[in-house]
């Protein structure tokens, strides 16, 4: 029996179309916004149909001298088809973090589970 | 005794700081994506701490000749000052539609509860 | 065009299977934790399906004196079928209160959007 | 740097606080509705502030066969004090399974991090 933190599955999200990619600068200001992107699919595409799909993608921030990650926001995709309606596993949030570290975005397919990856951010 | 549905305020987003304000295309193709953006406080930032914050978004759209709006995603700000993080509400997600009607954007203050706002949009 | 609110629909749960039923003490004592039970389908039950399901229930109070209603929960239901494993729309949180007011229910059907139902509960 | 699966932390829940404890029955009937209840703090209780709280549990099921887990249900702990009402971090879900497994029980604390339990659990 495996923990749940050792299902979660990485790899290069340039060929393996679960992975998030993470859209950051690489140094932002201290207090200062700054957006963060975090896309499923962005060069492979993931189904997105009611069998089969992207249903969340979170994003934490950890800094560098922190013993934990912080939750910063989760989006949640919702509709796969409902009303010929689709809204893709891509979703940008606007922060503020006043040390460099780690961001963090872990997403989850109805069918294959849990998926992460991260980045490094630094502030100047 | 109200419902929940009646203590739902809305406003001008200009005047009134915790009104979404919806930012998305007024024509888009069939089937093509777009993007849908919310913001709380864009022109009048409302507070963001521990004891006063947004801590969501709802993204809802109703086909023009649609009973009920469907819910296309849902954004939930988490970071509100700890590790000095702060998440601002705001978010963009991507989505396909294919026939005109309503976004609608509904968000919730811990302090001043529910509020919305909602657009047209058309699919030419 | 209606707002979000006038689309949320209510009725007798008894007769409309996607209206919430609330079970809660109808008193308790102030600060003392209770358990507030919300279902949708108790007694006609809703499908449970990929296509078709009831997505989430949100539990919301409002004091008596209290202008706005604030969320306690929410729970999704995420499993329909995956893995042969469907979550029934049915949850029970634990809360503490200190004054008597309104517990409402709002909740989400992929196909039928949104319901709601309230009920009182005083505090002695 | 770590990933945020190993960022996750567990122990025994008895003498840790942060760790959630599930109750469940040990056998259940295949496709037969039972309940899953997880907690965090039930023996030595989490402080449920505004600046310090338990946000959400998650619950997964993993048959035993199957290569991911499965998101059942999420519930997330909204009132941390607004108005005077605190939920407290507890959730029970109903679920149904036709196969043999683990569940998962993941939980968050805005300062300290990921937490995780799991238990075994047998169709019959
Ligand atoms: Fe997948
Ligand atoms: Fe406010
Ligand atoms: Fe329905
Ligand atoms: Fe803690």
């Amino acid at each position: 029996m495996k923990n749940i933190g050792e299902t979660i599955q990485s790899g290069d999200w340039k060929g393996e179309k679960h992975v998030p990619v993470i859209h950051a600068p690489e140094k932002v200001k201290k207090g200062e916004a700054f957006e963060i992107k975090a896309i499923v699919g962005e060069k492979i595409p993931h189904p997105n149909t009611l069998e089969h799909h992207i249903c969340w993608i979170k994003i934490f921030f950890q800094p560098k001298d922190a013993k934990f990650p912080i939750e910063i926001g989760n989006s949640e995709f919702s509709a796969h088809g409902e009303s010929e309606i689709y809204n893709e596993p891509s979703v940008s949030l606007t922060t503020k973090i006043d040390k460099s570290g780690t961001i963090h975005a872990l997403s989850y397919c109805n069918i294959h589970g849990l998926w992460e990856n991260s980045i490094e951010i630094s502030v100047e």
